[in-house]
């Protein structure tokens, strides 16, 4: 590790394209043209040994550091660790990130992904809910055949959070040859009665919006779309990856007061925080697709590693070494999920680590410290992929 | 306290009506015809001294302990501190609760309550969303005027969970010279940022529902009413008062499976554990009135102690002994509320405890550890209302 002085920044990145054609999906159908973006970050060497696969969250995208363009306005989500001199370091490492399938993103012109929203070549209209339902094996499987075609058969490192996290777990059990470092940042082995609840409340007020239409609404205006319905999702979405100390600061800021004039007289009036919340979710929605968003709950909802019977039999398989960071704070995969793995590989004298997000207590942005404050644990990570 | 073999039980319990003409509500409206039931348990003394007002929570009722009749499935939501010998002990104290207004329950035979749901006496028509919104503070004016009927002006104790301490911790600073003694469980001092934001989560979606009509579905039949998004808010609720130790609990009873063959090939069908879900939040939407959701979770956003500027203001009006229970687990009013309020309290050498319930960690309900859970202080309440 060298100190921030000392780092410098990554050229401009570009997005990429991968095709395959008749990719069989884990539900045993066949998609006959998938599409998916990916980027990268550093050289790959002459042995192609020196690979870091990151894998990204549920409504992100392969876009992990860097900028596009001078005018970027943000950098991808992990570029505090991932460039030059930093705790991935691209001055060592070939840093490789792919947008995954049902990327919700689907509107977004820097994601390439495949989905509902994608038009099927057997009728000319977008697929729609004929769209296969996807899982996080198919994701890990996508992946696979990018590195192929790039000649890798070999991850020094595969690293991700949250719904990455599950994609990188699945990648060192199935593919336990592959993956020499597995890091798993606020994360989980396998979807709960609980998430599996909790991730079914994005999508129920979609399926409310009379818009949403069966998820046939691909013929009509956009304006005509179920917007409200994923307005609310994402509305959602936010506040369960967030912590009450970030939200009251944000409340703070906008100087929230709870008896305020306007809701008291107006039962359709609403509160400036539930505004700030909604205005936010409404401006990312244009570049979201509502079906995208569900048959990405799917893939969630179906994910246990190794994607067998049983959490103990898909773990078993993973000969990777094991980082393990839950945020202390997360309110949507809490410690547990991360605990339940650390008890696992310690009990089988498997190299695991587990460090905790907690530095931010303050200000604790809950599950997504994962994200913005990843950083925190950069020695660690440096130190796990380097020694 | 005695051991429960020495319990006896409460003898069946009556819910009475209580009426007031022209309640003029905390907004600056009047209301020409209010109706609340009310039950108590034991007797009030020759000096009416011995008065313990009950609060109740968002989902519940006046019925916080015993039963109706012998056939009743369910005890009231406290039995198990309220009753002969127990912690709130009816052979000494005579115990009352009020059904708020806009109480959630409209259509519920065992509750009395005054809403949009309500016939309007000037239009012979349910009120909707012509309904003033009402406040916490109208709750407890409501439950002054109770009171008062029965010739009671001083309570020995007010006590309640969830929102329930917001309406005892509201009668202590609006009225301090009437309670001697507050407990509050699971509560808050205050809406804040983040819990505005949650409780408006429920909203939305029932005004996603086309049948919502913006309020204005009670001239339609029930089947048109808007029962999804009705439904759909109770499951969330019943999800935001749970733990995942308690819901994961649930799914080995169901045998909840992550990887179903039905969802891995079925977008529309349903994770065993939604369904689990959604049957009971079903089940119970039929007595339960959307616009009376809407407007109770405007009360609690709406709360702040002493219904002032600050909650300062409001908390420096208060005399009373102070009790603090929050629920160690609690996802939903989070123990840093109950926190709050005893650190004020500690700093100005006013008489506080501070107790958590945390017993129950392995199949922990979270929220609703203060009230299915609320006996691990049995012997703490007691020695609070007794020495």
């Amino acid at each position: 590790m060298t100190s921030t002085d000392q780092t410098q920044s990554l050229p401009f990145i570009e997005k990429k394209q991968f095709t395959t054609r008749n990719f069989k999906t884990f539900g045993g159908k066949t998609i006959k043209r998938v599409d998916v973006g990916w980027e990268s970050y550093g050289n790959l060497n002459k042995n192609k040994d020196n690979v870091i696969l990151i894998t990204h969250y549920f409504t992100g995208n392969s876009h992990a550091a860097g900028k596009y363009t001078e005018s970027d306005l943000e950098v991808g989500y992990w570029d505090s660790i991932i460039g030059p001199n930093k705790a991935i370091d691209t001055n060592l490492f070939f840093v490789i990130s792919v947008d995954s399938l049902v990327n919700v993103s689907a509107f977004d012109k820097d994601v390439i992904t495949t989905g509902p929203a994608t038009i099927n070549p057997d009728t000319g209209k977008p697929y729609g809910l004929d769209f296969p339902i996807v899982t996080i094996r198919d994701f890990v499987n996508v992946q696979k055949l990018v590195l192929e075609s790039l000649g890798i058969s070999k991850l020094h490192a595969v690293a991700g959070p949250s719904m990455g996290s599950m994609q990188a777990i699945e990648w060192a059990s199935t593919y336990p040859d592959w993956v020499d470092r597995l890091i798993s940042v606020i994360g989980s082995g396998s979807a709960d009665a609980w998430t599996t609840a909790a991730l079914e409340q994005w999508v129920v007020p979609i399926t409310l919006d009379a818009n949403y239409r069966d998820g046939d609404y691909y013929q009509f205006a956009k304006e005509e779309w179920p917007r409200a319905g994923l307005t609310h999702a994402l509305a959602l979405i936010t506040q369960s990856a967030l912590h009450p100390a970030f939200f009251n600061q944000i409340g703070k800021q906008i100087d929230f007061k709870v008896l305020d004039e306007n809701i008291l007289q107006d039962i359709k009036a609403k509160p400036s925080i539930v505004n700030w919340l909604y205005e936010r979710a409404s401006a990312r929605a244009d570049l979201i697709d509502a079906n995208h968003l569900i048959y990405l709950v799917r893939a969630n909802q179906l994910f246990i590693t190794g994607m067998q019977g049983s959490l103990e039999e898909g773990l078993a398989n993973i000969k990777a070494k094991v980082l393990l960071i839950p945020a202390s704070d997360d309110l949507l995969l809490m410690p547990y999920h991360a605990e339940k793995l650390a008890n696992y590989f310690q009990d089988k004298d498997h190299a695991v680590q587990l460090r905790y997000l907690e530095s931010n207590k303050e200000n604790s942005r809950g599950h997504l410290e994962g994200v913005a404050g990843i950083a925190e644990h950069n020695e660690t990570i440096n130190a796990f992929l380097t020694k």
